[in-house]
């Protein structure tokens, strides 16, 4: 099967129905981004890579680097981190409050916000300098020292995210943040606010695909079992409320981001990243989403 | 009736059963204070005044200071201030960010802590200089100048507050609050750390019981139709998830707050004050509503 | 005071806005009912009678009939009855099954419908013929023996009331339903049938003004402390979401029905209901809260 | 690879730790199973099939046959059933009436109990005759006609069924259940009580690792991209609260039942049903998920 064709097909596809869905609005330097970009890049465990469109443009990774926290913490707290957050999937619109207050300060996996803050908290608890050193981990997985955060996305994000603050300020008043919450927010909107490529993406997320190895540097950076745990979190809770039809249409772990990236992941073969700044009522890339049926559909490779 | 002999049998009643309940814990100022305490005091409106045990001593108002922030907003807003934020109790347990995330950041009632927060919002708004200008109104409702705030309750109570942190910046995601969080914040634990003995809140209530008009200023600060309101209130939903209990065993409008100070009104007539800092389980003073009970036994002056 | 003449006078300035309000329309015997009817009746415990309108026209008196059903099942239970059903305001929207799953199966109070349905299980096992016993009662209370229930309605009600089989159902499944699912939904669809009139309400709640002594059959059906009991209920809970409002509008412990009759009790003095079928949005009867509103103003009666 | 040795060798290692878990209770005819029991079945669309421990007798499949009827009445009404069930995971412990209310009468999945209650309600308009229909197309699938139901089993169930009994009334309160709720009930009991072998079922299933072509009957029961979705449902919603834990461990579609049952389907490979009655915490069999994971491990199955 030739990757680079079945790309061109897609983008052929896909570039006629843009824009798709409806750019994030929430920050400014979301809201500027052309809704008729479209990126597209695969990495194999083999070492091919292929491209199209936009795939070496930056944009803002945001949920995206939830799973690198997680990867992260992980390494950290090994299986004592499902203490502090869970590993269900959180059954949507109770997203929110709600549910942590019904279950008492503990998130329902780590890629809700609240579950993210926590993770947060983790990495600023570990971490001497947590936001080098955080981004160090991400270019070493990326294969990539010029990977930069964003100030001002972080600091739009700060801005707007009194919800993320009552989140929060919440966690702490059950005991399940240790930080302050101001650091742990700082650090959150940081990691959120990463500039990647569609090929940065692909690359930093090998390891998932590979068993937890980073061919670049050569480390084991999570092991096999960890690996497994952190792919079947993604395909049940890594798409928001839609995991269930993700799951169905695409049928692969991914995890997707507010500023229209998402990345796949086909255990011992490939990584896939997708950029298109639409987003579809649920929240992920609309044509980016598209984009992964299509190329599930036309390799074959769904696992269901 | 005598109303002197009658808080005499009801100190003598109450003596012997104290320590009742627990002294509140969460900040060290409160937890320090003797669960022995016991003061009343009864004001008329017709001028007389009557006390019992420590009726001149200071204590943490707490949450009868929402009567005074309500009755202050009241005057600034008239009927819009319940545009953003309801009359109706709040059905307890559900105090918290569930009941606001279903209703969309309106909080149930102006005495529930979202809703005194978006109270404490209206005043930072309307008043130039929040913190004297509130003491004022209360030292004048009081006919007593030498009223203070306590600087180290509002730090401690800050300290331990992540619940109300998270409740305002939920409020704020609601866009139910126009100014910024710390300031609510900081106006908000400066109001509920007043300190004030029964003496104080008699007096300070007198306004209450008597259409609006305060006789030490000789002001009208509400009409009489605010007045019933703010009075209906007290009765529907001043002593949080025990409004209906108080109102059958107390049968009077009142506030109670976690110092243990509780109020009452009796419109016309007189208003009664009581401290003592043992809470029973719904956070009211016990030995304070028992001796309510008591007073409404022995006067006959229940509504019901 | 006249209260004949300030009847008429409620009569004349309620008329000219009639019909005010929607009438129900879940069953065809509600919803065929003229808008356009209003009558109103004092009671006073001296034996003094008023009526204005249709005060003698029969109408549904659906949830008022709860309070009947309380003092009943007070009577064989005493306090024991509130280890079943709570005493506190339901905090509204929440009127509903969330809040039963949240509190394990114990309804806020007995006005609620899953609290209505407790109170009638507990009658169930206590009378040994349950329709006629606590029709009898009901006709004792009022002085009329020609009260009757409507099977119509209370088989339409039935035919329509799937939230309340799943209420009922919901509290067999925590236990706190004894007897057979439809055997208290029956009698609940009972109770709520009766046809009564404005004088029949204001003669039948005239034992809760009287401190629980009924004067047509010289009895005593609750203790005066028992009364008092249900007097607060009805203030703080006996007008649906809208207690809040009914408790600053009207002042007076109160109990509504969606067939547009509400009832009042001013303690030690009268009761005074009144009748019309258009319901405000929180379904309670429009001009009858407006009517009452008027009455405690003219009178100068209300508690606060 | 020889599954023969390898169910041996599962045997071995579960054997040991028997009784795992604890038996249901709810209703006597599941008690009384002895929690030592234990078999698995293994069927390959290419014909071959494999045994162990009890794997011919029979027990109660439980929630297992929610699988059968949602792909009957998938083969009904096409995608249209998304409009009645939704396809999300639950967020668990809101399995339950809170989410139900707060999503208008949509259950989240066709897999907790209210969303099986739609499903039995389609089911029950478009049989003819329910039962017989039903438990033909469930022994068409799993080649076997001696299938049964069970008919003291439904009649326990419906006898301790109160919650399910109010979620069927709060399903017809959304106007979301179009037959008589006692009539979808039967049928819901009924279908639960079927009892199956682990060989019947890893037969019964085989259409689905088979892009819904049934081998015995030579039917299309769904089309390929329907029996994806089923599958992927089951992945992400057919373990109760434990889906994103059974994904992990086990990383296969499956479907469990309180009876002690599960089975798993490996696309275009194989079907796995195992069975052992005592449950873990979550529900599910504790050595039959345990058995699976072995499975998945000594196979290399899994698909992340």
């Amino acid at each position: 099967m030739n990757y680079q064709e079945i790309l061109e097909e897609i983008q052929e596809e896909v570039r006629h129905m843009l824009p798709a869905g409806k750019v994030a609005t929430y920050i400014p330097q979301l809201s500027s981004i052309s809704p008729h970009k479209f990126g597209m890049a695969v990495q194999t465990i083999d070492g091919d890579s292929f491209q199209v469109g936009e795939a070496f443009e930056h944009f803002s990774i945001q949920s995206i680097s939830k799973v690198y926290t997680l990867a992260l913490g992980f390494t950290f707290e090994g299986e004592k981190i499902w203490n502090r957050v869970g590993l269900e999937p959180s059954g949507t619109t109770f997203n929110s409050l709600i549910q942590l207050e019904y279950e008492q300060g503990i998130p329902r996996n780590p890629f809700v916000n609240a579950g993210a803050l926590v993770v947060s908290d983790i990495l600023v608890s570990h971490l001497k300098d947590p936001q080098p050193s955080f981004l160090d981990f991400v270019r070493q997985r990326a294969n990539n020292t010029y990977i930069q955060d964003d100030p001002l996305v972080a600091f739009s994000e700060g801005q707007a995210g009194f919800r993320n603050a009552a989140m929060a300020n919440f966690l702490k008043s059950f005991s399940n943040l240790t930080n302050e919450v101001e650091e742990v927010l700082k650090f959150y909107y940081f990691h959120c606010s990463l500039s990647m490529s569609c090929v940065d993406l692909a690359n930093g997320f090998l390891f998932l695909a590979n068993k937890g190895h980073c061919p670049w540097t050569n480390q084991t950076v999570l092991t096999a079992s960890q690996t497994k745990r952190v792919n079947a979190l993604m395909l049940t809770c890594g798409t928001y409320d839609a995991a269930g039809d993700f799951a169905f249409n695409v049928g692969l772990p991914g995890k997707s981001g507010v500023g229209g990236g998402i990345v796949a992941v086909i255990p011992n073969r490939l990584t896939v990243a997708v950029w298109s700044p639409g987003l579809n009522k649920k929240g992920n890339s609309a044509a980016g989403q598209y984009a992964l049926e299509l190329f599930t559909t036309k390799t074959g490779v769904s696992i269901f």
